[in-house]
C-alpha cells in the first residue's frame, strides 16, 4: 500500500534528530498546509517559566518548511521573520503554517503559532517566510 | 566580592533550561555584545546531516537578547528575522550579536552565526530583530 | 455631524505629503482592517516596466500602520519584512493589511498587495509587521 | 572608453522612472557595495515632518539590490526586513548597504540608512534582505 502524504511527512519528521529530541509531532499536512505541535516539557522554558523564544521560531521554522514542501518537495527554509505576540505558557504548542504563493522553486509561507493549557488557546507568535526547493 | 557581569549573564543562562538542554555557553557578553555557543551534538541536526535550521535560530535569537540585554536589563525577543546562507556542519556553532541603536524600551541588534570545524569557520546565518525591555 | 472613520482616515492620509505625491487612497479603514491603494503611473515603475519595490513596501508600510491604528490611535510603523511575489504590472495596486494581535502599545499586522488589471488580480507581496503607539 | 561601473549603475538608476522622480542619486557601487542617496524634498514627509517611512523604505530596498547586483549582475529584491530606529529629519537621506553572503543567484545584504541635516547624521534605519539574479 503506497505510504500517505501524512506518513511520509511523519517519515521525514522522525529522520530529523532535533525534532525527535523535541518531541515535535507532524498532526496534518496536505496540500498548502501543515501542523506541527509540541507536548510541552520543562526543559523547553526559559527563566521566566514560559516556553523558550527558540522552541517557538524552531516549530515555526519547520512548519513554514513542511507548508513549503507540500508544494516545493525536498526544501528548507531560506529565511524568515517571527514576531512573538504572547509570553507563551501551557502544555501544547501547536504551529500551523499555510502557503500563500508557490513558483518552481520557492514559496512564501504564513504560519501561526499557539499556546494551548486547559482552558485557553493562545496566539504566541506569527511567522512569514521563504521556503526553498533542493536537489 | 561583586558577580561580574559576565558570570551575572552564566547564571541567566543556567536558568534556561532549554539552553542548558541544548549545552549553550556564554562566551563574552560586555556594553552592545554577546556571544553564545554550542557545541553541536548528533541530536542537533536534521534530516540531511546539517544542524538544524531551529538550532541556529534558537542560538541567534537567544545572542540578539543577550546583546539588547546588555543595554536594557532583563529583557526579551520580541521579533526578528534570520536568513539562512549556508548549510551548517560543524562541531561548533557560535552567535555573536551586537547593539546598533538602544533607546529606554528597546534595541535593535545584529547577529551573525558561524559553524565551525577543524579547519574552517563559516558563516551560516544573519539576523536582525527588536529586543524589548520588561519589568 | 461627527467625522467618520473613514473620513478621519482619509484626513490623516491627506496630510502626509508623501502620500498625496503618490495618489494614494485609502478605500476602507475599520476595526483591524486597512485597505489603501493607488492608480499605478508612469512614475512608479523601475527599469523593467514593473512597479518599483519602493512603492510596494511604501504602500504595505502605510496600510500596516493604518490597520495597527485602528486599535492603537495615532501609531507608526515600528519594523516591517516584506516578500516580493511577483512583479507588479498593471493599473490599479491595492494594500489590504489586518491586525491580528493588538496591545495597548502595540500591534502585529500582516498586509496583502494586489497589483490589478482589465482582467487579473494578482497577489505580488506580502508583509508582516509591528505598529507602535505614539504620543 | 569603458563605461565605469558607477557610470554603468548610475544610468541604470536614471532607467527606473520612480528613483528619478524621488531624486536618488547613486553615490558609490563597488562589489559588495552601495551607497544610495536623496534630497528632502518637502513631498517626502508625512504628517508629524518627518521622512515618510516608505521614503526610507524605498532607499533601503534599492541599496539593498544595488549592493547584491554587485555580485550577481541584474537583480532584485526578492525580500527584506526593515527596522525604524529614529524618526527622520534632515536634509539628507543617505542608505548604505553591503554583501553579507553572495552565491550564484542569491546574496544576502544589510543596510543602514542615515539622515543628515547641518550638524548630524543619525542612524534612522537598519534593513536585512535577500537579492535575487534575474535573467
Amino acid at each position: 500500500m503506497a505510504e500517505s502524504m501524512l506518513d511520509y511527512g511523519r517519515r521525514i519528521l522522525s529522520e530529523q534528530p532535533f525534532s525527535a529530541s523535541m518531541g515535535t509531532q507532524l498532526d496534518a499536512w496536505s496540500e498548502d498546509l501543515a501542523e506541527l505541535s509540541l507536548e510541552v516539557r520543562p526543559d523547553h522554558l526559559q527563566q521566566h517559566g514560559f516556553v523558550h523564544g527558540g522552541v517557538i521560531a524552531y516549530l515555526a521554522d519547520n512548519a513554514l518548511a513542511f507548508a513549503g514542501g507540500s508544494r516545493l518537495g525536498d526544501a528548507v527554509t531560506m529565511e524568515f521573520k517571527i514576531n512573538y505576540i504572547k509570553p507563551a505558557r501551557g502544555n501544547l504548542l501547536v504551529a500551523r503554517a499555510r502557503v500563500i504563493s508557490a513558483g518552481k522553486s520557492q514559496a512564501v509561507c504564513l504560519c501561526e503559532v499557539f499556546v494551548e493549557d486547559e482552558t485557553e488557546v493562545t496566539l504566541c507568535a506569527a511567522a512569514q517566510g521563504t521556503i526553498w526547493k533542493i536537489g
